[in-house]
């Protein structure tokens, strides 16, 4: 039985109430399908602004894993691999759809963190130009990772130049990539085309909108196939306007940042709350809304009664709790107490 | 310029309102995402008894390209081919999307009236066990077809027995097949699985919704890879309650049919009132909600500036109009006013 | 029961004594694999002479399957389709291979003789620019057609300049090249880069090897991709001296030529032997090795029975023979007496 | 400059003298082409016998890349992945051919030794039934492994019985299956067939071919495709008699058994003679053709003057050497005295 509140991820969280109403106030009268609409025109040129970078190619699409193959395959020749931290979205959450749909093999490097590093990076750079191997073309980072932790837009810059040095693309899996804005508060801009990024999914849908993504195409070679792969990959939409009015909604007095750093706060306070715990053991970094704890394993049921949750590792009994726009501080610190008294009882 | 109202395509068309409130009223509280919630599985009930299929395998999807190529997918081997009307959607309009997704080729059959015919499949069957030319697996028809004309059930069912004799399945893309059962005053039921079809991209967004359809597998052996296959080919959305709450209310009190049936009555009256005027020639038969006809070449223009359309054929000027659940009577006699002066003032 | 002599097909014809005799030459020691060795040095130069294209990209391959769709994926991007006849051996004869290795659509069109024509080029070009279409790119014509007919240069050109002015290549599937050559008593080049052509299907198969073939890029910016594709597409052989082995021989003293020349020369023998026979019909042009005729139904098997062939059009009995490099005029000529006795007894 | 002898790879070799007499003896006259001629139809059998496996489907085919993709899409769904050792070919020389041709992920795993066990492959199984990954169908293994180490048959069958236990295929890249044969002094069949092997890629080319592989399917469901992908994978040979020949020859009097036998054993003296040198560490079992040691650095150089060869491992200066089907016990002795020479100098 889920419960109504949950830890679980932030795609368990309703839509923003308004995402709704840019959703309902777009539902008037006949438009153009297939983001010709004025809907579409307006958050492209608000998302453009909110990235600044006016000559950014925009396209809304489905989901995020639609936004990652479609961001890939523009960067991709047929003998290309992706090199990705071994715990990216691409490598083990999307049923192998790079590989499958842009015929690419993922070049998966482990990680302390799941930052990738440009050592890492060069470290993976081997046998170029030999045609028994597939050839390194693209940087995948995830921001923030899934670990939850952040890249600095110095990071993100050190990535772009060994990528771009060595003739490689560096693309953003940017699901969570709102959360690295606030955790950091910084710009967009700054973490995207400011520090070198070439492609971008820039996630909606966990930032409260009800389905929404988007790819957005800074280099500028790779910008003509867009439109076409967007078809071609089935994330078209025809009734885009939909798609386009979430997007204009949660840009809207950055009404995507207010989200996210809720998110982030929640977490900061489910962390604070946690650790000191009698048996909890904090695993990784908060930087945005993830917190990873290892738990007794006896504690892990008792408290998914009272909010949904992943365990991570069942070996070690690390567990993700994952804070949503629309967290609040009671579910918060009711979580915290009920775990406080969960865990003093077994103690 | 675009016009408020327009005959261009049901796409233009916005949501319907109880599509609307059924999204309101699912954006409540957290739930598990990925179709795991409970207005999935209301909705994919309701669509199991309005299709009378109770064992169908469904998944919703987020578009038409999304439905056929999934559909598609699941009965393909490497070397299969499907076999279409010249006129198919999946030939002409998805940007390559079978060939390149699912890898296959397409047999397309021209047509007189963009509806396949079992003796058509039979000629297209050729070197059967040859290796040098793929092998035929899938009959892939449109219901109702790019040209708005209708199969009824028998001829559905020669379809699909003269496909199951040659061991191939039959796929229907019903993007429009709302439109199909309301022309042909029938249930869903009679024209999908009791006809034999083996697996139906079922279409809601050009019905009323924002933007969905659903993948509705009936041949058993093809049912376990339909998870598998959403997922990878991108069309799994995370807040799937958002999806299937389009579906859930479309299918309460047959919605779906009743906007179906209307967009029907509107395209009638539409072609009754256009044809008789001067310089108008009805093309096509007229089953649902689509009218062809060829104009004098000046009539289009000033026609367009009344409601929008398309030039189906620049060569005879023969355009297409749609009409859509929310046409109203109004509109279309206002249209064939207009049509009316323009057309006699043009002699 | 096959007959040791055969008009079905030149790949039932054994290798040339030379292209042996050349593979044992190169079977002395050991030499680096996959083309760095000095046979495949030596080939790859002789080509380019006789080609008269010094810089051009060279790479052996095993057969002719593998040449065109390595050629195709070196110029396609996924949302591009190719434009062929649609006798074309990519579109009939290849098992989907371009599509389900490349991605890719074909558009074939038909055409009286197995040649395109600039104004079908152009007919076909729709859409441009629509996503919803997949874009012509390449231009793949065959050299001679699969009906023996021949592109002079001057039409070669013509593609080539429709298909560089609307930003399209021009490919040529040459797995005859060598007859076409011979047909028309030209250089290799002026049929291929002096004409525009910007990638090449070189054919040695059919014209006295084992199993070779060569994929020659002309256009520049298509060459660098070419080794990685040839690999991935499993092309590319670890005893790579064996390949080219072949190609030396039979441009050594251009034995291609002379190979072809006479597997044409006994081709016009055989036709104007059978033209006139009565019940014989010759049905196409005789430009290089093939001979295409209606026969009386009743005479093929006997027919047959003196040497191998196919029937082309079961509906018409037009049945195709093809002479080759080591048809004898001796064969011919039996092969003409007897039909001659089997048609005039029949009468 | 390369020497003429080599222990660099064994498909430096040339061709053994008897394949060659093979080929120029089937190259008499007209035969149907694609397999339809007698020799295949022998070799075919020929290969059954020395198998033990009377109805296994089997093609012959061009290079081991080819073998290995054909042989994987025989068994794969679209949503599935191939379990292998991280050093496995498929993985790390076969330019990403199984990502691009068959659109499938490959798990690696680590190895010790290139050995998979099912220990390994059990714990690579992880969420199965969770549509978000791919699902484990095919467990691939090398034998003898890139670490020339040999799978007994008791290894192979507990692979099996893992692979078969949980609905999975087994698959052997065998490009050196000769060598582990010879080196197990086992039939054929008790390596393959009679331990569970499902399909298998059958190396003739390093074995003294020219150039020739064979998928050989066991298991029922996997083989009427097999004929198909051949075709569409670019695989299949016009003049299929050249292929097959190699065959009948290496079958001929268990000659691929010698050749592999003599390889081994000029591997295991060279073991010897190089094991106890000064600065020479053996690092791996000797068990078929393959011999890897650590060098001084500087001792690289001077010995790949007498023979090339590879270094595997830049950092610990770990060189690989391969002895091949023709080299001769004196050509091990010299390169074995100039090591000792080279490495006691430098001392």
């Amino acid at each position: 039985m889920w419960s109504v509140h949950s830890l679980a991820s932030d795609n368990y969280a309703p839509a923003h109430p308004a995402v709704l109403d840019a959703i309902v106030a777009a539902n008037t009268g006949h438009t153009p399908p297939y983001g010709a609409d004025e809907v579409t025109q307006r958050a492209i040129a608000a998302l453009r602004t909110e990235l600044g970078a006016d000559d950014a190619e925009v396209a809304f699409v489905f989901n995020g894993t639609g936004a990652n193959v479609i961001a890939l395959q523009l960067a991709l020749r047929p003998w290309d691999h992706v090199v990705c931290a071994s715990t990216a979205h691409i490598a083990v959450d999307e049923c192998g759809a790079t590989e499958r749909i842009a015929g690419a093999k993922l070049v998966d490097v482990p990680t302390a963190d799941g930052k990738l590093t440009p050592a890492a990076v060069l470290a993976a750079r081997t046998r170029i130009g030999d045609e028994h191997q597939t050839q390194p073309r693209v940087v995948s980072i995830s921001q923030s990772t899934e670990y939850g932790t952040v890249y600095t837009p110095v990071e993100v810059r050190a990535l772009a130049d060994v990528a771009h040095a060595e003739g490689m693309y560096l693309h953003v899996d940017g699901a969570r990539i709102a959360n690295a804005a606030a955790a950091l508060h910084l710009p967009l801009g700054e973490l995207t085309v400011g520090a070198g990024v070439d492609v971008l999914s820039f996630g909606a849908t966990k930032n409260g909108a009800l389905g929404a993504e988007a790819v957005v195409v800074f280099a500028e070679e790779l910008r003509p196939g867009l439109r076409f792969v967007r078809k071609q990959s089935m994330q078209l939409g025809s009734k885009g306007r939909f798609l386009a009015a979430q997007f204009e909604a949660l840009l809207t007095d950055r009404l995507w940042y207010r989200n996210a750093l809720h998110a982030n706060t929640m977490a900061a306070r489910l962390h604070d709350g946690m650790q000191g715990l009698p048996g909890v053991r904090i695993t990784r970094p908060r930087h945005a809304n993830h917190v990873f704890a290892c738990l007794p394993p006896a504690a892990v049921g008792p408290l998914q009664d009272v909010a949904s949750f992943y365990v991570w590792d069942e070996a070690s009994t690390e567990v993700r709790w994952l804070c949503s726009w629309d967290t609040t501080p009671e579910q918060v610190d009711e979580f915290v107490a009920a775990a406080r008294k969960i865990l003093t009882d077994q103690v």
